[in-house]
């Protein structure tokens, strides 16, 4: 990867295989930013929530952090007072390390539910990787977040504010795609901007619910999801302040950032074969097209019907009748990219048939449903139900 | 099947390979009461109901019914006005044939979405099966309803009122489980007891509850889901009255016959190895334990684990967590069959585990969360998700 150059100043990392993986494979990281940085959080809302969410999640919403723990192999969930002491135990670790104040670093993890955290491992590692933070780490940063990921996730953007230039850079993990319901969702953005707490959680949420809330269904937060932003200022722009266009550039950059990580995700969905993004049209309103755009996209029928290639209309309709929106069957029109293949509410034939099979060989296409009734829209993206997804999930902890 | 014994007086059935289905295996069914009975129907929520649902709903809670045709292999969903007119036809051929009312014919489709009823096949054979009806038809008829199922799904139960032997008879279809979004789930039940229409609809809509609404989610129902009862009065027993003792004892038979029917329905999931209750106990109060044990036996983490016969419980409380009740997770514990696997929210270690795993080597077993909140308490069925599951659905119209 050449995105180590789009790193923003003033942020460093490391990451090392500690052992936490049986595999051997990368599985600790540190992120530092040099000075201490504003700081925004979106947590997982599950009830049994994570021992380093229930510990990192006051922190960062404190509004200040420098430094950002992750583990993979080992989610600390379901771990008890034990599980929360070994979280704080491994930032002060950390802490020390660095010579910074405790409450300003982030821990985070992802894997296993109901397994302790290997303290032995923490007190040999995190020194080690204090020592060896570089500018251009987050590559192995992105490798040693991953579990079941086929590939890392790191994307990064840049925005002028004030005629200077600051960076954007985000790294990511997650793969498990309709039902990510444990331990599956971890990304940290970092930017050399400034701005304040205040407005970084504003723009964070609203890009969150465009990009990660966009491949997973609410209900299936998983015990350990997090999302962190850390704003250093380190480029030297003026701080970004609430309505300004600087704000504005700030949040399409941050919003098509995380879209790009978010798709990431899907594509990667466990055994995933394809990405399909589902558009919703002519709904009553956006809230509408959104829940049909999100019952089609999550159906295990039309998931796995998306596997065999199968252009069946039919589950899509049927998915889209039970998703609680307004809908009149007759005014419903489905097209596959520029295939239409029903129209009020009836199947096109065979010859169309034909064509939208074709288009569903391809790796990445659009299903667009028309509801005729007004002009709200949504999008929703997903992937593929195959066998890979039962072998992974089947075999996931042997 | 010895069932045949067990059929209420006054009903007869025939069943015939019409060559709806491209197989040649059953796919065609006539049900009939010789004198006309109380009827009564739960009828899907999808706003995307089939033809044969728009016809038959309003005629059966008009509350008078003597006849069921029901075919196998072609939902008529999805047809539009032609599909309407279809469903009316077919009923037409069946009044015709037995000299009835077509308001008394009840209509019902499983199969394909999208493709218009043949109605040559209707023509040719509804007349040849109203002249082959006969008291033990009904093994013949629950094998064409059959879709993706396994075997064909037929149970029965004797009720007596006020000294009278009744027969309570049940024949269902269905194989998809968890998301039987698509013409995957029919059911019709005939009794020679006297009910009127008010307590038959009052009965039924409770054992539905109990029964098949344990195994979907409401929001999966399918374009063509349906469960009649007709009650003929045949037996000569004198009608069953509302509040009273034979009311209750009538509603316990209904109740076990469904879910008896449902769990078969469980157990034939499709590509499923096994049948697992949730049970959930100590909730706040009954709804929040079936939104926990909704959430868990829905879950396809859960569902892919209970495959791989994998004691991952982590799995099972990360479910419960997002399910919308309330929870606290030290209080959590998990038991399979007996074996406890989790107390206090935390891990009982590998001995437990590997007993754990011995009891998810059978063909059927309870997975129990207690909440250790309060008296709610509530229990689903759910079964794994495998290779098959995705075999078979991604399949389907190939």
């Amino acid at each position: 990867m050449t995105l180590a150059t789009e790193v923003p100043k003033g942020y460093v990392a490391a990451a090392t295989s500690a052992g936490i993986k049986k595999s051997g494979k990368l599985d600790l990281a540190l992120i530092v930013s040099e000075v201490v940085a504003a700081s925004a959080g979106v947590f997982t809302r599950n009830l049994v929530a994570a021992a380093p969410v229930l510990l990192t999640a006051p922190r960062v919403r404190a509004g200040r952090c420098q430094a950002i723990l992750v583990n993979s192999g080992n989610a600390n969930a379901c771990t008890g007072p034990q599980g929360l002491e070994d979280a704080r135990d491994s930032g002060r670790l950390v802490a020390q390390a660095l010579g910074v104040a405790e409450e300003l670093v982030a821990v985070s993890s992802t894997g296993v539910i109901g397994v302790p955290l290997p303290m032995s491992v923490m007190t040999n590692h995190v020194p080690l990787l204090a020592a060896g933070l570089r500018s251009d780490g987050f590559d192995q940063v992105a490798a040693a977040m991953m579990t079941t990921d086929a590939f890392p996730k790191v994307a990064s953007r840049t925005v002028a504010i004030d005629g200077v230039s600051c960076r954007v850079l985000g790294v990511a993990k997650g793969a498990g795609m309709i039902h990510p319901d444990m331990a599956t969702m971890l990304c940290f953005v970092l930017t050399d901007a400034a701005l304040d707490q205040q407005l970084l959680e504003a723009l964070l949420r609203d890009a969150v619910n465009r990009s990660f809330n966009r491949i997973t269904v609410d209900r299936d937060t998983s015990t350990n999801d997090m999302v962190l932003i850390l704003a250093n200022g380190a480029a030297g722009a003026p701080p970004v302040t609430t309505g300004s266009a600087a704000a504005k550039e700030f949040a399409e950059a941050l919003d098509s950032l995380l879209l790009e990580l978010a798709k990431m995700i899907a594509r990667d969905g466990e055994g995933a074969t394809k990405l399909v993004r589902v558009d919703v049209e002519g709904a009553v309103d956006d809230e509408d097209a959104l829940k049909v755009a999100r019952s089609i996209a999550t159906s295990q029928l039309v998931k796995t019907a998306l596997f065999g290639e199968d252009a069946n209309w039919g589950r899509i309709i049927a998915a889209a009748g039970y998703a609680g929106a307004k809908l009149e069957q007759s005014r419903v029109s489905i097209r596959f990219n520029e295939v239409d293949m029903v129209a009020n509410g009836l199947g096109l034939g065979a010859e169309q048939e034909k064509l939208a099979t074709a288009v569903m060989k391809q790796p990445e296409f659009t299903v667009t449903l028309s509801l005729g009734l007004g002009r709200g829209s949504a999008y929703y993206y997903t992937s593929d139900l195959g066998y890979e997804y039962v072998r992974i999930n089947a075999d996931y902890r042997s």
